[in-house]
């Protein structure tokens, strides 16, 4: 048994549709943000970076995305989320992902964000000017290579998906041109179709 | 045979070392950033980013330092870099890698990096000012909980350690007070100390 803790429409959505695609047993605990509730200092005992998501296990915590996604593909072999007995192919789908998190996930963090590099509010309204360009340059690299269709890998779904999907959520409101990424939005609409992700959206919308 | 696109003084190191470690056949070629090579129209067909480190194999290219470094433990089993037939502990190390890239690397970057997230030189300025705060805070985490010792992952050396160890050497010119990590300074004394630092160390600086 799992258990995930997430805040609706943060990255741990990533986990909790690979979750749901492997058919874990696990339960998925909401934190709220407005009540800075990940500042806890019972949440801060499970993850001393006050971050989502966090995956406990029988074994203990594990954090940051791209780790949670791997382990899940590692102990859910059946589910075929990662070639983990391929180290190159692997190393492929652990590359994009540590793209997402270390990247695009950091330049959309400067929308909201900014106290975390800057202290002037000068500085936080440059930064979030700046966010249509970043995030823009972040989805060029993505949609002209990095995506290979249908899914992130190519022909077989993997936790890139889940991952990318994530993310690509946020550009409606970062300023990107949609029209700029057809093979993004079209793999959004292949991955909103899926039945882990419509039961996971409903779950954290409720 | 593997081959190794490097700037001394970045991430790169980390994967250097590795791959010394692992006793790997390979060459590392280095980039002058002062020339802009990474962004040369040669460097960008093998790592359209424009970035160090890329890792040029048989099979392809794998970039992202994380990715490269749990590239190297597979494919090197013997030199036992990363438990990589235990998930949840494969999972303790890649989380460790994920968080030097995704938070502390990042954090750094605000020094000379801030044109990536804003345009104004009042910015840049007020990012600087903060730098040895938000590097404190993640040394902070890491002295106090994820540095197990004697290595990151308590006594078996691994992949964490060379990355630890890279961006350890960022600190002494970000502000943060010394002092306040010895943990963390005996881990850079110890991997001072190894021969196949050592070895890396005198080519990069060479």
């Amino acid at each position: 048994m799992y258990k995930l803790y997430y805040v609706p429409g943060t990255c741990a959505l990533a986990s909790h549709i690979a979750l749901e695609e492997a058919g874990a047993d696990y339960s998925a605990t909401r934190l709220d943000f407005k009540t800075n509730q990940q500042q806890s200092p019972e949440y801060l005992k499970i993850n001393a970076k006050g971050r989502v998501p966090s995956l406990v296990t029988d074994k203990g915590v594990i954090t940051e995305t791209p780790a949670i996604l791997a382990y899940i593909a590692q102990v859910f072999p059946k589910a075929k989320l990662a070639p983990t007995d391929d180290p190159f192919a692997f190393a492929q789908a652990q590359s994009f992902n540590n793209y997402l998190c270390a990247t695009v996930h950091v330049a959309h963090a400067h929308k909201a964000r900014g106290y975390r590099w800057a202290s002037e509010e000068s500085s936080f309204a440059d930064m979030k000017r700046k966010l249509p360009q970043s995030m823009s340059a972040c989805f060029d690299l993505i949609e002209n290579g990095m995506l290979k269709g249908p899914w992130v890998m190519g022909e077989q779904y993997t936790i890139c998906d889940p991952y990318l999907y994530t993310i690509g959520l946020w550009l409606d409101g970062d300023g990107v041109d949609l029209k700029t990424l057809p093979k993004v939005m079209a793999h959004r609409q292949r991955m909103s179709e899926r039945p882990a992700v419509l039961k996971v959206l409903a779950q954290e919308q409720a």
